[in-house]
């Protein structure tokens, strides 16, 4: 059987931050064929209304804490002011956006983490995709634009990173899909040094990634991207890369590709 | 021709700002069978947030200016923390809740208010609803809870009062539905007597509504809101009622409804 193809990309903070870049992206991704979703992230703009509003940011580990009032301020920041500047942006690109959270048709549930040695807060690890309401939505033509916020069920809202609501996305829809899936960041892919942009890997492998990553030579926050696009290729997902957004554009075709 | 019946429920600040009476209404309005639309108004949120963020809000003749500042804060208080914390709770409802701009499907087109006496800022002033989208999400069964944002389908993001979006969008989905619309406030109507709550005028005729209004028996804020449901009723809106939200229990039945 033929699966449609669908395209899912991740956009992060760097690009949410630029408003230049924000909106080639936005032009590029309008030009994907076919059925699509945008899942993005947060920037820096939920830290200023934090400390504008007199909220001290709380991190452990390089992850932030969410209490209440912070839950309240990310659901503001990501579901409201950048979620529908996007989708607004998006509609003058012909791309008939419907901005959303994990809340929305009840599309991503997720539990808030249980606290081991750090209480995380309000932070939502995922459980199950209502795959049937998101391709409903993709059948008539609408595109998804999915900010990091997800749901319990039982009424609370929850804070979820955009890498990993992108990766759980594209393996739940691979079972009716075959799923393109791009983690759009600030260099042309994974660098075998960190310190030359140029030196993208062009096909990673399991086996590769675990050599480099004993050896310290991919480390810090690459291992949480490189691990969540994993979960997407473990959980059958077709095609997964990690790239600059100007991979979006087809004329730009470096980028790291992941394989088993 | 027999349309399907659409229910439109548009509910204030009065019931946003208090959790109790919210979550009663929200499970009211789940009860209602069929293809229905919540639309909501913002409450004292935006207000704390702005102060919080040191904004002071301006008004001019009891009504918001809109600077850029305010825009932002305006779309993440409505569309991120209200909007996405109703529809959560919706679903703990059993009800298929997508939360909406009229940014998202390019759903409710405005344009920033020309400036005559007063510069109003990013206030929207509405052209035309995407009745085609709207439908399309009805048909499939989800229920579509609008905020007060529209958009100027230029990357704009507007500000627009939430009983005049409901008032238009009940007359733009007449063309393919039955409409009933219900504009929920703090009184259980249109009282004779705004000092006696149980004087609710049952049937409001045009003619009695401009005679109560040039003798002053209605008066003040209760002007604009009768003016949107006419505007509703002469666009050929089946039936329009201002009522509590109680009246969304079918066994509660106060409530006036307007005719020409």
């Amino acid at each position: 059987m033929n699966y449609p193809t669908l395209n899912i990309i991740k956009i992060g903070g760097n690009i949410i931050n630029n408003e230049v870049i924000l909106d080639e992206v936005l032009g590029d991704f309008s030009e994907i064929e076919g059925a699509k979703i945008l899942v993005h992230g947060g920037g820096r703009k939920a830290s200023e209304v934090l400390e504008m509003m007199g909220i001290v940011p709380k991190m452990v580990n390089g992850r932030r804490v969410t209490d209440a009032r912070t839950m309240e301020v990310v659901t503001m920041v990501y579901a409201g002011l950048i979620n529908k500047n996007v989708v607004t942006k998006l509609q003058t690109k012909n791309c008939k956006a419907i901005g959303l959270t994990g809340a929305d048709l009840n599309s991503i549930q997720a539990h808030k983490r249980i606290v081991e040695d750090v209480d995380f807060g309000f932070a939502g690890d995922i459980d199950a995709i209502s795959t049937g309401e998101i391709a409903a939505l993709l059948n008539i033509g609408f595109t998804p634009v999915f900010c990091s916020i997800t749901h319990d069920n039982k009424g609370q809202l929850l804070n979820t990173n955009a890498d990993t609501i992108a990766s759980a996305l594209a393996v739940a829809l691979s079972e009716s899909y075959e799923v393109i899936l791009r983690f759009c960041f600030e260099k042309d892919g994974v660098l075998l040094d960190v310190n030359d942009d140029t030196s993208v890997i062009e096909i990673l492998s399991k086996k590769d990634y675990e050599n480099y990553k004993s050896i310290g030579q991919i480390y810090d926050g690459m291992i949480p991207k490189i691990d969540n696009a994993y979960d997407a290729v473990e959980g059958g997902v077709h095609e997964v890369f990690i790239c600059s957004a100007k991979a979006l554009n087809p004329n730009y075709f470096i980028g790291t590709k992941l394989k088993i």
